[in-house]
């Protein structure tokens, strides 16, 4: 039986009413929260730990299967298990949707990355006309018919968002949104073209847990979340232009917003 | 052996690569999503399942744990898996914090609750001094100390988010805002009448899975991750007067924000 490092793991409370699987948990957690096993580090074997605690092979792995399911951990077969690499956050400024960032011919998205240092794809793009879903129709107006743009996109080659918009067909048939590349500045830059110059945008902001379609297309890591981002555009006359629909890494962002205090 | 109702539940695909507990899991979530299992409702037991697939116990085990997982069922033991209830989730709007909701005399917390018919408690406050972390130390601009304000926000009786509130010691010590019930209007009132008129408030949002102290104190069910959500207040002058991080039950919100397309 190998014996760990003395000091790292402590011992067990056996007057505690914390199920022992739990508190193995709570002190490999700690031990990582203070960066004694460092991000991609391998954590103490199944053995190891069975010879530490001095507990069952079911026990430790309980303990371990506690920290994957909160995304700290994750297996690799026959290898063992590592302490997750944080990705890189990225932080959504909340200007980042005005006009003098489309001025330059770029997305928000593209401006978003270059400003992080990183390199921004897109990928998985659908364009399509569709009768609208009741939610879509309810923000946008009720139109017959909605342009619907998908598209996936991935920072330096790893997936963290996909995005879904809807406009309405009497806005966008036949213009350049509805042709695969809108054009510099995006389908924001090609509705004010449009006579549709923007006002203001509503975000809607929720947190969940991930399907597994959505787990695999952004290649999420077991006790990752997504956010859920629901986007309207409103023009100066107060017509809502698109809903953009955005499922995005949690691990991933930080959305900066700014509210009035007036 | 109990037959389900015919038409329920679908086969498995021999032919697919999928894992057989996964496929289950999916037909049964696809259940759920049609309410063919309604909120509350108990799913076939485990037997039942056995019986319909033809599988292990253990496989249907997997299964089941797949969806509690994200959150859809939960299992109570010696009774069976049910549907969890989805909670009444409140929108928080963008305007929460403007002035004309603070002249009413009430907190952002109560104004929502209210708009929604729900009866908001506050619990577990503690209002303490410290050392600021140095995160909090850079976002007020490196007081020597704060005063710390902690509390649980419930709705209808449900813990819903905690907060905590840092103040530069040289604006709180001595005020209302020191003391357990800061008056009417909350602690932003009591700035404004200290001469701290506030200009705007900057939001920055996170998702993540609880740790298990916070699943606790907000009872969450296995499954919902929590979202972070730290503001700073800032006065007239520029000068940051707040910082507030709050920790809510993922699937009891929707934040709502507007963004400014200047």
């Amino acid at each position: 039986m190998t014996a760990l490092p003395s000091g790292l793991l402590g011992v067990l409370d056996a007057t505690s009413d914390r199920a022992v699987f739990r508190q193995i948990a709570d002190q490999l957690r700690e031990a990582i929260g203070k960066g004694h096993f460092a991000e991609g580090a391998k954590l103490p074997s199944e053995s190891e730990l069975v010879g530490h605690y001095g507990v069952s092979r079911m026990t430790v792995r309980n303990a371990l299967s506690v920290l994957q399911g909160e995304g700290l951990v994750h297996s690799e077969h026959g290898k063992g298990v590592f302490v997750r690499p944080r990705p890189p956050v990225r932080r959504l400024a909340s200007d980042r949707f005005a006009r003098h960032h489309r001025d330059q011919g770029k997305s928000a998205f593209t401006v978003e990355a270059e400003a992080a240092g990183s390199h921004s794809q897109v990928d998985n793009l659908q364009v399509r006309e569709e009768r609208p879903s009741a939610d879509v129709s309810a923000r946008l107006g009720s139109p017959l018919r909605v342009l619907v743009r998908h598209r996936r996109y991935l920072l330096d080659g790893r997936p963290v968002e996909f995005a879904t918009s809807y406009l309405p067909l009497d806005i966008a048939k036949g213009t350049p949104i509805a042709a695969p590349n809108p054009g510099p500045g995006g389908i924001y830059a090609r509705l004010e073209e449009l006579g549709h110059r923007l006002e203001r945008f509503e975000e809607e902001v929720r947190a969940r847990m991930p399907t597994p379609p959505e787990a695999k297309t952004l290649r999420l890591a077991p006790g990752v979340p997504v956010i859920r981002l629901v986007r309207t555009a409103y023009d100066t006359k107060g017509r809502a232009v698109e809903v953009c629909d955005t499922v995005m890494a949690a691990d991933a962002y930080v959305l900066a917003y700014e509210l009035p205090a007036q």
